[in-house]
């Protein structure tokens, strides 16, 4: 465990979850990995989680066979370890006589239900999100992992602001930024890193390219680093040397939208306000069109996890959510603009865990 | 595309994939990414693929509008692009008239599959492995990919040769090989870099951590990179200084396996022939019990295609399979060896991918 975190305990959240299984079933079969990781300390490549009213077994195979343990016992779990070839006929012998079974319908594939069906006389109920939503709420052994590694981030793009000119290409700032990641602490990135310069800032998930920054364009870099498997998620846009009306003001509308929506982040509000606030400031701009996905989105051991934050999300935000605000505009051959911060809502609203600057222009003319 | 790559052929896989899907339905909706990138050149992280016997449709979301016909045109898919919210209604209407459609079974959700039965009046067939049994087997221009991924990480091992010493930790010597991929052309590293020395080499899937090399152990270094998307997949074991009795046997008795292993790949073999061929010489050694994974997997877009090469793989093997061949002796405290190469069967036989030297000594006794 890194120097300075408070150690992840698990064992009370099976508790949380026998409530939330309670009302559709006896007991539950996690197949989902970040689930189980969640609920156990886990992190192997293969396995299904077991909890009935009385205990819990993890199923793995071979390779396991020491990790797991050792895994469990570092996060305190209780929950049993049993090694298997055949992890449903496992499951079942583990389940005793519970009856009826909740499985997580959104993660199962339809093969696995279909095999749950011939080899066990157990009834199989479809659940979605149970799961998933206790891990919505951090707490603060979580916090701070993702405190810190948002902050490996904010670091990191200070180490590497000399790039910021013409000449470097997309991929070498990719590469710088992750490397000073792990300089710093990081296991790695959070996800494929986004630096996309120019008509490249176009598409919202774009991937480095050997294209050079040139002068007066909008470079957008989107970054996230992973201490013990807890990720966060940052965006900045920049300019390189002086940039042209059009992507000077994208940028500024940008950048309100989302100070708009940082501001009405709190408890108990709906995660589609934000999205509506973010696009109406970028709307009554006329840019409506050119913000062309959801506001935000969860982040923890997933990058995408909930409480969604767009139009048709149904999430109410509550203290210890983390999620982005990143409202974006892009302009085919033009560029994009995004701009994205990570918060954790609080008793009285929400606190930043991104803190790079906003608006910055590039350190220098050129290299 | 990189340099003196040939470029990729989409268009004729999907001809190949309709004979496939004729014996059970009329048309096939893919929902496995990595497939839909090989039918079409796809690469984003959402989208359906409808195939019927007349025309094909991808169907993703707003965030791909400019990317998806981009890499579709780069790929010469004739698929044609539909943006849409809702993805299982864009697919019944891309359908049309067809009523028998076969469904991914071990890709989608049993969720997913809930609502094509509540959204749609089409018969859905589960079927599985269609489209994984075709990409097992690859053309040139991916065999050309791969060769290179597999190729760049045989020059990251000999650039960081000079790390195999007493001190390096495994953290360091695993960024050093992931810096020097990349550096090399590689967009990263094809799975999680596994550097696992002394005990810690008793975990088949361990991760690096700040364990320095000390004199006398085994360094497991098991290694990949991604060129375009295609991966590669390599181990090597290497002695820091001078090796007790038992790493040294061991470190013989699984470059014996791995070599037998090889030798008995050509087409025509049963894939667990060459399990059994490399268990039985580790078992005849007194180690059975610990050689506690399957000797190989095929590899290409995913690092775990088909061909399985298990005990209980039904796989024949033909020319164009990739797959490695990883027999390994994993003994707790002491540590543990496995040596990994990745192969294209040929017309005749087999040829190696991967081509780092084994049983190399580190080069010198300390830094």
């Amino acid at each position: 465990m890194d120097e300075g975190l408070p150690p992840l305990e698990v064992a009370g959240r099976l508790d949380r979850l026998r409530v939330a299984v309670a009302g559709h079933a006896d007991a539950i079969v996690i197949s989902d990995l970040m689930s189980i990781r969640w609920c156990t300390g886990f992190t192997g490549s293969n396995a299904l989680l077991v909890i009935t009213n009385e205990d819990s077994t993890l199923i793995t195979d071979g390779r396991y066979r020491v990790q797991a343990p050792d895994e469990l016992a570092a996060a305190r779990s209780n929950t049993m370890v049993e090694i298997a070839i055949q992890p449903i006929e496992a499951a079942a012998r583990a389940l005793g006589s519970v009856e009826i079974v909740a499985l997580e319908a959104d993660v199962l594939t339809w093969s696995e239900q279909r095999s749950w069906m011939k080899e066990t006389d157990v009834e199989l109920v479809p659940t979605q999100g149970l799961v998933r939503e206790l891990r919505a709420v951090k707490d603060d052994a979580e916090l701070a992992r993702i405190e810190r590694a948002a902050a490996i981030v904010d670091a990191a793009l200070a180490d590497r602001e000399d790039l910021l000119v013409v000449g470097t290409t997309e991929r070498e700032m990719a590469h710088a930024l992750e490397q000073s990641m792990r300089a710093r602490g990081a296991t790695g990135p959070a996800y494929e890193t986004i630096v996309a310069g120019g008509p490249n800032g176009a598409l919202p998930h774009a991937r480095p390219t050997d294209r050079p920054f040139s002068d007066g364009e909008l470079v957008v870099i989107d970054a996230g680093s992973v201490v013990e498997g807890y990720r966060s998620d940052m965006t900045r846009t920049f300019v390189i040397g002086a940039a042209g009306d059009e992507a000077c003001r994208i940028r500024e509308i940008v950048t309100e939208a989302q100070a708009a929506g940082v501001a009405a982040v709190g408890p108990g509000v709906e995660a589609r306000e934000i999205d509506q606030v973010c696009r109406s400031v970028i709307a009554d701009a006329g840019y409506g069109d050119a913000f062309s996905h959801g506001t935000g989105h969860g982040v923890g051991l997933d990058i995408h996890e909930l409480p969604a934050v767009h139009a048709r999300s149904t999430a109410i935000l509550q203290p210890g959510h983390v999620i982005t605000v990143e409202p974006g505009i892009y302009i085919p051959a033009l560029g994009g603009c995004r701009v994205e911060d990570l918060l954790v809502v609080t008793e009285s609203g929400c606190r930043p865990l991104t803190n790079s600057p906003k608006l910055t222009q590039s350190p220098k003319p050129s290299r």
